[in-house]
């Protein structure tokens, strides 16, 4: 089965180890982007990604092309412009009681030029089985958001199932924008993965637990599913996650990982693309299981991506081991 | 307000991750020392800073003044040698069971052959506001004694608060010397900072709880302030942090820091940097708070300063936040 | 004293910090095997030893006897082939949820090609006071296991002390073969060494409390003593640390070391090493803690030797420090 | 127009700069392999591409199966085993008077045990132009060389150009064996390259001129074309490159480049792929001169692929410039 | 005496060695910019330099402003945007016949947004001997060139010598803007620094000798000096630098030098700053040579500055050495 | 045989690449030393060499010892002193028109302590062949100058030939002193290696061929062998050098090299060191053509000594290659 998402995909530069932006010789190259980290993952899970996006013809553009390829995601609809910027980002990584911190240069870039009718949808989502994109695509620009429409439309009308992740930036948009642009998305979306935090941002939705803002979300907006991704940080290198889904009327909650953070980013996209997985499989509780071992697996590799395979998926979900696997 | 600090820098030369010394490839280069980690904690603070020292007009010499530049730090007093040495320190970095080690190479360094003639102390000190140094400086040699002698009698003299860490240092000289040598210098000082220990082993103060031996201190030397810093550590990578300060009769503690430790040298000198801030806004209770402030995040840092940015203490002051900040 | 070790050497690969093999540009390079580390350790502790093995006369096999050299391990036995591998392992770093992983590609290497003919063991012998191999050594083919035989066979003529480390490696070969092959050395063997996971798998012995385990292999073989390592793994970067002995019907334990764990491999012989020391010094009870103790600080360095001073083990053992060491 | 091409890929590792082997603390680490880099160098002059071999499924297969996806290389028609070794070569680059050293550890891998009835070389060979493989691959097994006549004969059946690059590598057998093997092979060939060296030792054509070589094997064997690399080496880090071709009685000579060496590795291979190009427009003359071209563009880059662009090649051709192309 | 220069710094990320942009996973971090290294030039030499240009307070901008100080640059004069971008470059190095490339992606920074009324001209020339800047600056935008503009009419009105490098950027401007608006600069310019490629797109000056080209700028543009760096490029690694001068009817032409490239940018600037120094000392045949030995001495460091000393730049006047100096 | 050399080593630190001391945030760590390079050499042609030196028992001073080992040299008459420094030097790399430069840090050493009791000479060279060292040794101390004077004696009482390189140092002491101290010396020494400038400076022998300087230093101190080492250098990264010999009234000149530089340090230890191993074996020739062969080849190396394979020597003996050996 096929998936298809949208989205950009930025240059990320983070210094080694714990050194700080201002202090560093040197930055190490990651590529990533939300929907291109979803892609990823279904794609080492075993399923086929195809990742839409913009790129210019520079030496930058084609860094991007080539870590993209070399995750197996497809980039037959990629759309080309002669030159632009790709987007920038920078991480430091820290340590309690110092927050990591993003840094974003990313105004500009060719995937935030991107309109809806740079795209061939209908041919895009021929053959494909669920479309995904999250709440940072439409935050891009004004043509980026109405690319968005654009694709949910024509994924639905495509038949394909629509995962949605609201992923609100507050660099990007204010939450009344963020409201407003996204609402009229929300028809087109089957599932909708979120932290309890985007929920009451964006949607204003805010409940004593996170089943009840899932459920009043599920209510408001027609959802089949949603998805809310946990976490509780008692230093920042050590966490615990955890994830629970609502689906006609049923509470799914997995159990919670201690989690040792080599690299956080990444870790939502992680869940999504697991849950992608169990979903399309059909088994929704296996679909919160698999979210959430590959989110906690993707705190303990470096980049963007859950670079876990699917043996070590499953390996996880059955009982794990601590100890060093030997071939 | 201006800072003058006066003390030896020298170069650090430190084997990546946790290699150890015998073993090492390579070293990474920092440049530190106490006196210069504080002038440059109050600079990163806004305030600007002086350091005093000596250095030889060698690639090494020019390598230590590059760095204090970078960091801001004023060198208009620097004392300049057309040759000799410039002190080197190796550290390795333990996880428990194993310590952390530092290895010494800095006998006959330029800065240890500073003398009281060397520097012009009235103009170094014309319009500062607070001199600082610690007993490190002092066990480098009898001129240097002399010359931290001449400088603090000078400050005095100048309308300069003083603040001394006792920061003893046993592979420098013995007890009774750091004593004998230290005890006349008291008289200048307004601001004392010391751990416990330190305070036990130079001046034979030894009380069940911090605060009565930082009273006692204040009553044997009158001083205006005795802050102390705290620590335990569970771990080698894992310490928890804390100060106080007796002053007026009274005592300010501060609550404590869970700190997971990237690089531990310097944390005293963060404290006294962010102490000096907050003394000199005249708030000792902030300035207890803003040097544990800046210990802890210290902690998290590469090399020997606390490169954090005035908003970001006032951020964890202000109860922090272990996620990612977006900007 | 001098102790003589048998056994294969590899180069270890492993891509820096968490990064995994998958997606490395690079390559550390480590020399490591088991009975190599042995030999490490000892040597680290004062003692003489020699490693017999087999390396090509090639770049491959030149680095590891340079890196054994470099160690103070005597080469004057070791075989050399004019050409042939070198056997290579690759691992990458885990944090929980993910485990370490090793990835071995030492088949056909020079080392399993050693038979019984390629060393004079009344040599190698004559003046020794220990032999040590592990249960990976016959593990690699038939011929090593037939001069592992030999070796036993030899050693104990020559008057030597015999330690056997159990170390079964499943993907060498099958449980079975291993108790059959091993089983008839064990005459030979005055102190086993194992966990107790080995001991279930190679020997059937499986018992509630590890203590019953040694006594009963003690029994069941008639060592003079075996010796059991301990290990809890709460999470990945942080295990608990112990070992015990039965001798003469006496149980001796020692407490548990939390570790920080830096790189795992090799812990296990690091105990062996320091066990080895005790046990020439006469004091088994000092054996499992010197063990114990080296075993500990394996785990905070880089490679797979213990690079541990005797003076920084005798520290641990009386009592420790979580503070810089300064000299 | 499609490619395809066969044969092995290797791991490289390689240490820094111009530290030898025995020396290394690290290894960089790069994918390569004759048949692959051809396939690489004609995707980056726009043409589309498919590299067949085998590969384990195991941490280092997938490293490079991922190197290959991130070239843009077509992997459909990969076979992968459940097991075995990735071939593995060290390469330490010298400097005059010290040549560069490769060191193979390559036998046993999973590509050289490839067999004919591994691939369905019809399906492979559908819609594709031209078929590419080299003397490498039928010198890895017999097996490997079963399967590269049953590829070259399927190519011919199914109405592809062949090119056929000699690359006799003497450490993988002796000149009589490679050709008694290939001879047959040469009936399916339409494109021979080779450099002289080769020409003599495996077909015993020498000549005073290496026209007349062509011309020879031209006639013998029947070729459409015989394209020649040619190189002068004045010193290890500085060589003259260029090429030639004899077809339909006709000399095509290029000029000489002069190249200064980062990396030689490769250089034959990306003649091979420009060549190609060249080839598949109908042009003779270009296809020499834009194999030339990337030839000596490869030695300027890291790795054993030519990652020139076709604008770069273009402008070479057209004059190049020694500044710096700023855009 | 204190020299002034205005103009854009970028960070410049770099892949280690000849790796190029497209492969790399690491950049290296260098600060730059034309005006700003002729700053540090100067500095080296022993002069005090001011750098005028506008920041952004995030860790990007401290990152440049660090790198500025650590250089001793003043930096009272900074402009300090309360967000914003910092430009960037992106270098790869060649190697013959690959021309090293350099990648802009500098639009929308803060320094292109400088205004004339951001800066105090009066105040930043309060008892400058000097000041500095270059046809970059005035491409940057429209407010930048109004800021040059007003600041060379302030720099003249208080008394200062000008220099301007005429530095065409291609990529900036097209030439008939580059002369529209440069050319109402040219009055308040004491000495002209140009190539002979750069005064002909820009002027239209084209002539057999570059003597004949200098002395039709001086005449048609009244200019005390006009100096032109020569350069000749047998190979992208090796080439031949000199420089002449035409002043007062004299031209003054140095010798050349062999250069052996390790890293070529900012060669020009080193030039310029080696000249000015000259040329506040009065001599003006020390002035190009001076600026020719530090060009030279340039193209054998990496970054954007000439890090050398004084005391080289001399040595090498008076005849080098090619051998170690030992000290 | 077996070779003995008498000097210090230190620890050497370098910047990568071209990077100078003054910017450089990472050092490479070598071990080096005249007399070690030389023990280093010997034994990578096969024979066995001692080295006697003085180390600290500290981190840094195992880090020499183990690098020592790692060579395989021979560190039974080490002496080891309970704390003290070890030696250090930095030294970055130029390029046409900077030269290389280095700077020391070595006064105070354990090795510039050495005595003439502080080594059993007689032990020392007990069997041995050959004894080895040069004017650096004489020219740390006066105590070093009497050891070496004690070692020479006992060298030839024990009936050693010996070598000894003129190695003058102008930072460690003046011409007159060198002469002074040397002069005596020259009664115990066989073979004297030197380059014309040093038999200048140290003894005034100045001649228009270095064959007559040669003849005339044989003659007035009645040395069997004067060997000269001959460099021209047309650019800093590139050389050429030969030897010559002078003795019995016989000149020996071998070729020229042309030497693509990696890194010139030791090259003339690595002339005596295969100087040294031909002249064991009795044919002057051969040993001046192995030294300046393994003079030529240690260009090539990164580091101190010369890690050619006698395989490698004697195929640049026989002819050489450019281009890459296959195994």
């Amino acid at each position: 089965m096929r998936i298809v998402t949208l989205g950009e995909a930025m240059i990320r530069l983070s210094p080694p180890d714990h050194v700080r932006i201002e202090q560093t010789s040197v930055f190490e190259v990651q590529v990533g982007g939300a929907e291109l980290n979803v892609a990823a993952g279904v794609v080492r899970m075993g399923y086929t990604a195809e990742w839409i996006s913009a790129l210019p013809q520079t030496p930058l553009g084609r860094l991007v092309h080539n870590a993209v390829r070399r995750l197996g995601v497809g980039t037959s609809f990629l759309v080309w412009k002669p030159a632009g910027r790709v987007g920038l980002y920078f991480i430091e990584h820290g340590a309690s009681p110092r927050p990591s911190r993003v840094v974003y240069d990313r105004a500009g870039s060719c995937a935030s030029m991107l309109g809806p009718a740079d795209v061939d949808w209908a041919k895009a989502f021929a053959g494909a089985a669920l479309f995904h994109t999250s709440g940072i695509t439409p935050a891009l620009s004004d043509s980026a958001a109405q690319a968005v429409g654009a694709a949910l439309k024509a994924a639905k009308e495509a038949g394909l199932s629509v995962t949605y992740d609201l992923n609100y930036r507050g660099n990007l948009w204010p939450p009344e924008k963020a409201r407003r642009v996204q609402e009229p998305f929300m028809q087109y979306v089957d599932v909708l993965i979120t932290s309890e935090a985007c929920a009451e941002v964006v949607f204003g939705v805010r409940e004593a637990v996170p089943a009840a803002a899932a459920r009043r979300l599920a209510e408001r907006y027609g959802f089949e599913v949603v998805a809310v991704t946990l976490r509780e940080a008692p230093s920042v290198l050590r966490n615990r996650v955890s994830a629970m889904a609502f689906a006609g009327g049923q509470i799914i909650q997995d159990d919670w990982y201690e989690v040792e953070i080599v690299d956080r980013v990444g870790a939502g996209d992680a869940f999504t693309a697991g849950f992608i997985c169990g979903y399309l499989e059909g088994d929704l509780e296996r679909a919160v299981r698999l979210g959430n071992a590959m989110c906690a697996l993707k705190h303990t590799m470096v980049g963007d991506m859950c670079w876990a395979e699917r043996e070590e998926v499953e390996q996880l979900l059955a009982g794990g081991s601590r100890f060093t696997i030997t071939r």
